[in-house]
């Protein structure tokens, strides 16, 4: 029996020449992620350990991405925590206000995590990096600290689920939508511990964009990591990011799979998630009369530069409904810079937007955008869990920046065709 | 007797020909302004009184600009019942995130508020209309809810101190170090309850934003108010910004001040107010050898488009020390639009600056650039209490946009010419 993508990644990095599911292996990781909310669990546990040396100054990136520009005392002392600690160890790539973009955004667009790498991040959301064939996944902040000083860690091999993508998606359906529609077909633990590995003729419609905020979301289906098959496009995008040769690792003809799902592409629907769960997937024209009062274009599922221009498109010349408030976040300064010199920033000061600064900010409840009791917003975020961007009696609606954007003009939740 | 500045406007909205210092009166208000904070004290106490009408929907501005885009819950049902009050009662001028400035930026570039006007305000910081050639104060949140059904309220008329500026500042030197130069000589209660009328010929070498800066601070010497002869420019910028006609009050011959300050604005220097006081002012050649953290520049005192035309100018090409977080703030959505079509935008961001979406923010400890025990910020802000940006252990610098870009360079409070 052969391989999957990911069991390959694993052996290599394991130093094996097979891994099967379910094996417990030790693998060496290319890169370690913390950010403002989980390193600084991470520096205490490094240094209750003892420890006095990290692995290598380069393979680690400290994102304080979360609460900044710092939102209060508490998000001060998190960054001042860790800010000392990559100057005490000479962490290279320690990224502050000023510099930081939401790490996974932040870190492709670094070329920090690249095709065939091995990542973990303590932040669930790592497994984004799946979408240049790599595997990435959370883990927890004490794994981290392990991984700093070791540079490997203990992993349980995943079984998998092979996604065959066909078609071409119609103009506004894009990687959110698909990836929406995935988990509302199998649930938030439809994959659970399990890897998503996409492939098929399909592919070659979907933007690196697009399978970025797939592979990103692949945990809220319980997914150990999402991965996308390598093609020209990742092989592009490493030349252009990357400054290290790649590997890539290609799935065996006899790779086994729990389950293998076709996915028409044309099929797909613009798609919502209606609260609290990602699975609450709804397509637009059953999305009923929804009132709301924010709407949030930004973080590592949908804060890219195609993600602006897609939102862009549908504000220009427009007023966003004044019961909306409408916020902005390009996920790093590189696309901060890119949306003002392309004009679209432009379109949404002029449109009545904020345009933020980078943070991950009101995805997780943190800061710029919180909501009150009874309100409701749609967001291009990824977790639409009972109070997850504020008040326990508010709402959060997943969807595609074309669809939030269509939002926000309408003031109610509304499709980019309406 | 005559009358000053102030008197005259006070007497004019008392209906009276004369007022005289300490004398009591009921005078008509032309704009009520609340904010996030102080507005929703003001609805509480409005609807406590039973009130169900305002006096003039279109002179009530309700302004959401300090802990906005919505920092956590609390903000957000604060600017929710306020909103919610604007719908009720029809506010014509209720600024909410996406179209919302910095009040005190933001009502002069809208016209609310200009020459001749009584304005009362539930912040402290609402003397800075007095660079128009007004008479604005700042007012409790009772007040304001009693001014915004009657239209009306008590004052004590002020005494006066006169300030004669001559001559013409050096090229770094601005409002904002003549102020400072200004609170370090009378000190932090050198103005208490009297008006700080501002003359002479060396009104004509302060920009519009110069005066505002200045007036804003009138506060910080105990002042019950700023206020400036009005000149061409002030004519200029009433006719550019307000929609109504305007009324000049100058002076009596013989009104009488309690003490008269002449002040050469060709000697004043670079001025920084190290903490915890703003009177604590040192010139730019006396300020040692001090590390910092962080510079913010904005706020309703230096977050207009000169302010970061200035600032720009010192940034450009460079790069911002690597110990300090630069934070940008462009006080509104105008000043932001212009920022980015003037290029400043890009040199910020380009220097690794964070430019923010406009909110009051850090000034007041809100967000968007909280101070960790033991840092230090230079800000171009108003004032520098123990506290103010954070934590109990962090230090406040407060100076000019030319000193703050400076020191964000060098990582050390530094001057422009350093």
């Amino acid at each position: 029996m052969g391989m999957t993508m990911t069991q390959k990644i694993i052996a290599a990095h394991a130093g094996l020449d097979k891994v099967e599911a379910g094996q417990l292996v030790m693998a060496k990781v290319d890169l370690v992620l913390g950010n403002d909310i989980t390193a600084p669990v991470a520096v205490k546990n490094f240094e209750a350990a003892g420890f006095d040396s990290v692995f290598d100054k380069t393979k680690i990136a400290l994102v304080m991405d979360h609460f900044t520009p710092n939102k209060d005392i508490k998000a001060a002392e998190q960054c001042k925590q860790v800010r000392e600690f990559a100057k005490k160890y000479g962490i290279v790539n320690f990224f502050d206000t000023g510099c930081v973009g939401v790490e996974h955004a932040l870190l492709p667009e670094k070329g920090l995590v690249t095709t065939g790498d091995l990542v973990v991040g303590a932040d669930s959301h790592t497994c984004t990096y799946g979408a240049l064939g790599a595997f990435s996944t959370g883990v927890g902040s004490t794994d981290i600290a392990a991984a700093m000083k070791m540079g490997k860690l203990w992993f349980k091999v995943p079984s998998a689920i092979r996604f065959i993508l066909k078609g071409k998606p119609s103009k506004w359906v894009g990687g959110k939508d698909v990836i929406l529609h995935i988990i509302g077909l199998i649930g938030v633990d439809g994959a659970l511990y399990k890897s998503m590995e996409f492939t098929g003729e399909g592919l070659k419609n979907l933007t690196m964009e697009d399978r970025l905020c797939m592979a990103n979301m692949a945990i809220e289906a319980g997914g150990k990591n999402g991965i996308f098959e390598v093609d020209d496009l990742t092989l592009e995008y490493a030349k252009e990011h990357a400054a290290k040769p790649v590997t890539v690792y290609k799935a065996d003809e006899d790779a086994e799979y729990e389950r293998t799902i076709e996915i028409d592409l044309s099929e797909v629907k613009p798609t919502v998630a209606f609260p609290h769960l990602p699975e609450n997937a709804h397509t637009i024209d059953d999305v009923g009369d929804i009132k709301i009062d924010q709407v949030v274009i930004g973080s590592c599922t949908n804060g890219r530069i195609e993600d602006l221009r897609i939102a862009a498109d549908i504000l220009k010349g427009k007023t966003v409904h004044p019961d909306v408030r409408c916020i902005i976040i390009p996920a790093t300064q590189k696309i901060w810079l890119q949306a003002v010199e392309e004009g679209l920033a432009k379109i949404f000061v002029e449109a009545n937007c904020a345009f933020s600064t980078p943070t991950c900010g009101p995805c997780l409840g943190g800061h710029m955008g919180i909501l009150a009791a009874g309100e409701r917003c749609v967001a291009t975020t990824n977790r639409n869990f009972v109070g997850r961007m504020g008040h326990v009696d508010s709402e959060v609606y997943l969807a595609s920046p074309a669809v939030a954007a269509a939002s926000a003009l309408a003031g109610k939740i509304a499709g980019p065709e309406d």
